[in-house]
């Protein structure tokens, strides 16, 4: 053998880099005095959340009112005292749901709204219009001031595009003090728009004119919010520039100093942090990150990365999975499984030497927490590979095993799909995973696809022939009559169950056949909550099996049940009832 | 109205905060004098490639051979020099696989892989005989040396913990020199475990001792690599920490300091980043970040941002989507829709007032270039809310123009779901939802569900009935027969087709039914190649007929085809006759 020097082992790519400028070469900034980075984050920033106005505006599928309504309680009930409900002025969808919070009384008494207007009278006067009568309401005005902006979008000078700003808080001003009640406080928000890019003594002097017009004081706050609406470099350099704001803004107690950092660099959150420790005082983002490209920062990973250091993020996480999925029901996107916090695979381990280690921490744990009399948070929290306890999110920690088929093609999902066309959702492969485990466990040895199907359908379809497999299970499907109404909007139906040695006989009516069906199963006492569905069509040859998925909470157990018929309807139906019969048969084991 | 004064507006919430502790205070680090936060970034690091290791490991469904395969000649086609191939030692199929590269000449000369081992005599003496024959080979040895692995896991003090590293060093130098050829470069990599919960003092103790054994000198580098195993704090604390190794190492001119960066905070990007500006000398990470839990840091995102700056990422992302559908291929995990520089909506600008700044932005971008003589990167990159031009990695400019329906519910993906009960891909709805926009310019005015679902019928679906359109498209389906052999892997298809006003019968095999109708259309001249698929069934009612998108290159372009049809396979032979109607009209067009 020989050795090798220190060396660079690449070689230039063709990637086209004259096209491009360092950003500090376009945007200098000398900050050698800086103090963000011997700072640390001791109390939560203050949050807005803007799922419904940057969030919902870069959805292919923007939210209805009912699911705009969704996502404020759910705002509401997390704990967000400051909400960005929209851009009344741009949209009358946007106008109509600020309306109806009002008028539905839907704000409590803490909670602050606010709308987003351009520097326009029209649009400013129709922005306070649609705020009338709410007890806090706050203005969100911007305009452009990037050099970009002013030269080839508005071709305005810097004297003009610092007049429009400070217009724009006049009209704001003045309307506001014309139309609103004596009971509204009423709160104004400025942004450079885009801060990042705007020369820093530009966005300095337009902050300060439009605090000129707004006189900041002891009862009277500006948010002056300074959005990375692009993020253009790396996180240090905007904390420098938020540091250099805080420092140089007069009137400065009187400022809520604000970030609104995007994703474009994969480095919004580190962004978010250090411009918190550079002085910010608020903090704009969405759950999971929702907003134009690749989103806003991250409201979740930041009130958890707060936690994680004994800070109380100010919010209330304890059941990350009902956030998650009210979020992606109203949002139509889905979280990626390694979403920090929030994924399906976060709290799993793959690997041996990780579980062991995890085992071991999770043990001493509970001895730890059993000599402080149970007292959890006496014992700090120290458990190898998991940065946070999934408990105190409502999740659990999965150690995972590798099940091999003897072909040496690896795992559970493979084999399913493979061998039985079934396309299984990510956490009922995890579910699964681990039931074929406590069997290999129990067993021994390596799993054959053979004895993978025999496992899955006693599991999941144990009214299905499985060689040498008794059936189980207290329901099962005897027949149904669905009769769909002509406006295509409720259904009927009649569904005759075998239960136990009974047979029964029930009908119900819903939004459609499952929701029909569920309320069939709530009038003999089992209260199912469908909380995930997917179907396909199984791809053997010609004909069309389909076969239903449906994660569903069963008197408080959140399992899966799974459902292959030729009809997709019979499937969905067989599905929940192998939900419901593994919960009662977990149930009746406790 | 009233205003109101600078206040938190938050309140404690039920997390358990006391059960954290901040990291600083457990490992604490004193470093006022950093330069870090004054360095900028002007070349690329060196990168490791973890994707077949620390990659393979977190996936449910780990890659079988062939999968690898693919992922090591997709690295190599990128650029990257130095891969992480398997842990020998602890699977026989990473075994398999290091012995599979090297006896298959598949490893270019310019091109190390490294094998991970833990620090124990038979495990090392394994892993350099799976190295056996290789040009460029380096071990990569780790240990743990945090507290709470030392005190739980292992029960190990400091002087065992060090002692193991030096005798798995020194018995990976003397098998080495044993066992391996002349010819062979060897390489040396150690890692303390985790290094970030590592006290500074001991790490250095035993990195330091490694090196002792080791001896690095002007042509013998050792890499000292410093895994964030799990992200544990703000991403500054860990430049701090990188910063005092890199000062306090000795022989440093002969070490190349490496990261590890994991992503548990959301911040592993920033702190590769700013590990870099901190001293370290190479990046260990992934494509499109896998790993375990929240994953390693993502390789494209670092790659990229590095070109935004000017910097030549030494890498080749000049065509991402490839890039993504091997590593979606691979991994079976798919790229979120707002992934950095690669997901389906980072290009993408729904709002109106960023359409138009793009537009203007574009439009300049063309006149200079124009004045530039068409020197592309004579005229720096400048266009408004995107920071790069897509086209530098093969992507394009979208932008989406909402389609509104009469009752207000939004969305062209909402209403070919609610009415047609069909659900598109996400590509596929950014394709329609370009479709009906240049319908709706050219139209004016709102788009009904039944317009909707004209503009796509006749485009995606030419011989449907759509009320009042002519069916066009130079080939349909007459007929077709399947035969699938017993062994279930291959299928033997015979298609009668409508070409024209001819008919054509053709014959061929495949892997599957899809593979032999794309073998089929080749004998007349027509190359698709399928890049996604996907399928459903249709659940009106009871019956169960099926709906097939297939996004598929013909001829050089991408686009989407879509079939309907009671039978599976069926449709997706319709979807491919689709995809193929749509790239042979439009080239007729040019």
């Amino acid at each position: 053998m020989k050795t090798v020097g220190t060396k660079s082992q690449q070689q230039a790519s063709p990637m086209p880099t004259a096209k491009y400028r360092p950003f500090l070469d376009v945007n200098p900034i000398e900050l050698p005095d800086r103090t963000w980075p011997t700072m640390r984050i001791t109390k939560a920033p203050r949050w807005l959340s803007t799922d419904l106005r940057d969030g919902n505006q870069a959805l292919i599928e923007p939210m209805d009112p009912a699911r705009k309504r969704q996502m404020f309680d759910l705002l509401i009930e997390l704990g967000y005292k400051e909400i960005e409900v929209g851009f009344p002025a741009a949209s009358a969808t946007d106008y109509d749901f600020v309306r109806h919070l009002i008028e539905d009384n839907a704000i409590p008494d803490d909670v602050t709204i606010s709308a987003l207007t351009q520097s326009r009278e029209d649009l400013i006067h129709r922005t306070i219009d649609s705020l009338q009568g709410a007890k806090n309401a706050t203005v969100h005005l911007y305009n452009a001031t990037a050099p970009t902006f002013r030269d080839i979008v508005f071709r305005a000078d810097r004297d003009a595009t610092r007049e429009l700003a400070v217009s724009g808080t006049r009209e704001v001003l003045a309307y506001a003090e014309k139309v609103l009640d004596d009971d509204t406080i009423f709160g104004y928000q400025y942004s450079p728009e885009i801060f990042v890019d705007t020369e820093l003594d530009f966005a300095l002097e337009v902050c300060e004119a439009v605090m000129d017009v707004w006189q900041p004081d002891a009862g009277r706050e500006i948010i002056i919010n300074l959005p990375a609406t692009v993020e253009r470099t790396t996180p240090n350099v905007y904390a420098d520039q938020i540091e250099w704001m805080s420092r140089n803004l007069s009137r400065r107690e009187f400022v809520c100093l604000s970030v609104h950092p995007h994703n474009d660099r994969g480095t919004a959150v580190a962004s978010a942090e250090l411009a918190v420790m550079a002085g910010a005082d608020r903090i704009e983002g969405c759950l999971f990150g929702q907003g134009e490209r690749t989103g806003n920062v991250d409201l979740l990973t930041l009130g958890m990365n707060l936690l994680s250091q004994g800070v109380d993020p100010e919010i209330d996480f304890s059941h990350v999975d009902h956030i998650r999925r009210v979020v992606e029901q109203c949002t139509r996107m889905d979280v990626h499984p390694r979403h920090p916090y929030g994924g399906d695979l976060v709290y799993t381990a793959f690997s041996g030497s990780h579980q062991d280690a995890i085992g071991k921490g999770m043990a001493r744990r509970e001895r730890d927490v059993a000599a402080a009399s149970g007292d959890e948070t006496a014992v700090p929290w120290d458990v190898p590979y998991l940065p946070v306890d999934p408990h105190d999110l409502g999740r659990t920690y999965e150690a995972i095993v590798r099940v091999n088929s003897q072909s040496g093609k690896g795992g559970v999902a493979y084999l399913m799909s493979s061998t039985r066309h079934l396309e299984l959702p990510r956490r009922l492969q995890i579910e699964l995973s681990q039931i074929v485990q406590r069997h290999s466990e129990a067993g021994g040895g390596e799993i054959t696809a053979e004895s993978l199907w025999q496992i899955f359908a006693d599991e999941y379809l144990p009214a299905a022939t499985a060689k040498g497999l008794k059936p189980w299970g207290r329901f099962a499907l005897r027949g149904t009559t669905v009769t769909t109404a002509d406006d295509g909007e409720h259904a009927t139906l009649t569904v005759n169950l075998k239960d136990g040695r009974a047979d029964r006989v029930l009908a119900a009516t819903g939004n459609g056949p499952i929701d029909a069906f569920v309320g069939a199963l709530s009038q003999i006492g089992i209260e199912v909550h469908v909380l995930d569905f997917a179907e396909h069509a199984l791809s053997t040859g010609g004909d069309a099996t389909a076969a239903a998925y449906i994660e569903a909470e069963v008197d408080g157990q959140v399992l899966w049940g799974v459902g292959i018929d030729p009809s997709i309807t019979t499937a969905s139906f067989k599905a929940i009832i192998s939900a419901v019969n593994r919960a009662v048969r977990d149930a009746s084991l406790h």
